[in-house]
């Protein structure tokens, strides 16, 4: 089989069908299907492809392996009016993380704000998630995570941060959310595996060698460099770093640079991957009135400005809401090793397949 | 006058006593007075140059210019238990972030944390000086501003955000705490300034001309590019965004695309910028003894990474406080710009000039 841009399309339901059947044959527990397969679908709706459904089989190896637990006990406790702390059980990341947004929301309609630090748990997906979940309630949201080291400091040698995403997400009457979420790296670990799959050159200053030197050859890859590349990485660095502090320190877990590494070989030890997440209401500021009128004008100005030619200005989040309508109304695309694996994994655990309503290259699938 | 490098030395107390005098003089309240001085010290103590005795001259001008209040009323709403709005009477920024940070500690002291938007402010100097005064007393603290425009959108031709910094402390016990102090561009505007002075080329990716393409000429510069250049600034330009949002549309103030010039002329109208201020209490998440060894074992994994040849690696903060041991002990210098423009300060106001306990180049001062 070629590896094509896209072998199949599939809708939303039937990918979200396919998603509980594998999880649910494997033991998982009805709160952590449906928390795995939102997050899953959430983030191939809107296009993030590297956190969508391509991670399901890495999730069934980690729930096989016993790294991740089936059916945790996950226990929240509200150590102050406004915070509290959950303790994940080393159960689904994408569990953890609705359940403390949930939280979060709950103590920032008593108080105004609201955040939980998170322990004990794993990877929770596109960290974009769960800001959503406010936003989709009229709050300001924002989510932290830690992860295994692939980025290397400013003037540093080796990796040390994690990706360390980002996300952040604000209402906007009428509209779908403001949504930031973003690596604290130029560029994801997996752009380098693409590139140097296809044998292509990696963008400059994005990249680094054994010896920390930058490097474009993407077999010659040892790190990536913070956002803000070999001059100014320090200042990627430093938000890795409040990344680190708010997901690994805030939560007593072990900074990223003591994690397992995700992708194994360990499929069996529990990671203790850390998240922060933070609620806060619009109103508890200002009136909501002025808020709502600001976040329009502000929006209006921005999508107003002059672009390169060629090029188009975009407000954090119009292209994934873009995919996000394409994808709902033609479906959401499989690339032939997504489809392989899918293949694969249905075989293997002896579920029905992935049912496909429409195959752009039909012959290929024989 | 030759611009050398350091015109002279000052120690932090003849320092502070010539702000005092200048800002009294002008009629600023004891508060005001109080407040700026002791950010412009933090900022030059720490070698934050850009932020720090340079701009005494700009808000003797502001004040008198009618621009800033000397005399404001700055009234604070607890609008909900965790947060809560300050309106800064078009009061001088740096008493409006002091005001504002203590009453985010107060909240966070009841409910684990707090947070508080300003309005109808002005400049408040180095945003690091807020979140220090957090941590100085054992929490987190983050703060956000934002400022008129000078940086392009990711694609976009001209200026649109403000250079929005982000500024993060966090306690370390037994030590100066965690800082990061960043702008969301890869260089200030003044930079482009310094740069287009002294005829020196600016590093690539860093700046655009007037149709928004990256040029590395200093006269040439119309915007500066977001952190990320002009392949990944949609990062940086996101995250000033981010800062937009919460200093701008929580505050209920226009966008900083709609601000006043800084700069000027115009001096007398009140800018209306906002500010967003965050507290929180390490306890309020976690048991203090873990947070500490967790920050110091993350600190030390950090410190302890291999740097490049000849270079070093450095946590947030650590080159700010060895420049804060080094000034305290051998002075703060002045480049002879600032100098005469102190000597000018003191001429036109009639108050006793900077007194100076050394100077490097005492000949130079005939």
């Amino acid at each position: 089989m070629s590896h094509t841009q896209e072998a199949a399309h599939v809708t939303t339901s039937e990918l979200e069908a396919f998603m509980r059947r594998v999880l649910t044959h494997c033991g998982v527990n009805k709160p952590s299907v449906e928390a795995v397969t939102r997050a899953l679908l959430t983030a191939s709706r809107m296009g993030i492809d590297s956190h969508g459904l391509r991670l399901l089989p890495h999730y069934v190896q980690a729930v096989k392996g016993g790294r991740v637990s089936p059916n945790p006990q996950m226990t929240f406790s509200r150590r102050m009016p406004a915070t509290g702390y959950l303790d994940a059980d080393d159960g689904f990341g994408h569990l953890a993380g609705y359940t403390a947004i949930a939280h979060a929301i709950a103590m920032a309609d008593d108080t105004g704000m609201g955040a939980v630090a998170v322990g004990n748990s794993s990877h929770f997906g596109a960290a974009g998630c769960y800001p959503l979940e406010a936003a989709r309630r009229g709050l300001i949201g924002m989510a932290v995570c830690n992860s295994d080291p692939f980025v290397r400091l400013h003037q540093g040698q080796g990796a040390f941060h994690g990706t360390n995403p980002f996300a952040f997400a604000a209402p906007v009457e009428g509209e779908n959310p403001y949504l930031l979420d973003m690596a604290t790296s130029s560029i994801p670990w997996n752009r380098v595996q693409q590139y140097a799959a296809i044998g292509r050159e990696l963008p400059p200053d994005v990249a680094a060698n054994i010896a920390g030197n930058t490097t474009t050859e993407p077999t010659e890859v040892s790190s990536l460099l913070p956002l803000g590349g070999a001059q100014f990485g320090f200042k990627g660095a430093g938000l890795a770093g409040v990344v680190e502090v708010l997901s690994s320190t805030l939560a007593g877990m072990l900074n990223g640079f003591r994690l397992l590494p995700m992708a194994g070989p360990d499929m069996s030890t529990p990671r203790g991957v850390g998240h922060f997440f933070l609620v806060m209401r619009p109103e508890a500021f200002v009136d909501l009135e002025t808020y709502r009128a600001r976040m329009r004008e502000y929006l209006a100005d921005l999508r107003a400005q002059p672009a390169l030619e060629g090029a188009e200005v975009l407000a954090p989040g119009d292209r994934e809401w873009r995919c996000q309508a394409h994808r709902d109304a033609e479906g959401i695309p499989l690339d032939s090793a997504n489809l392989e694996a899918y293949q694969r994994l249905a075989e293997e655990l002896g579920v029905a397949p992935l049912s496909m309503s429409w195959q752009p290259n039909g012959d290929r699938m024989q």
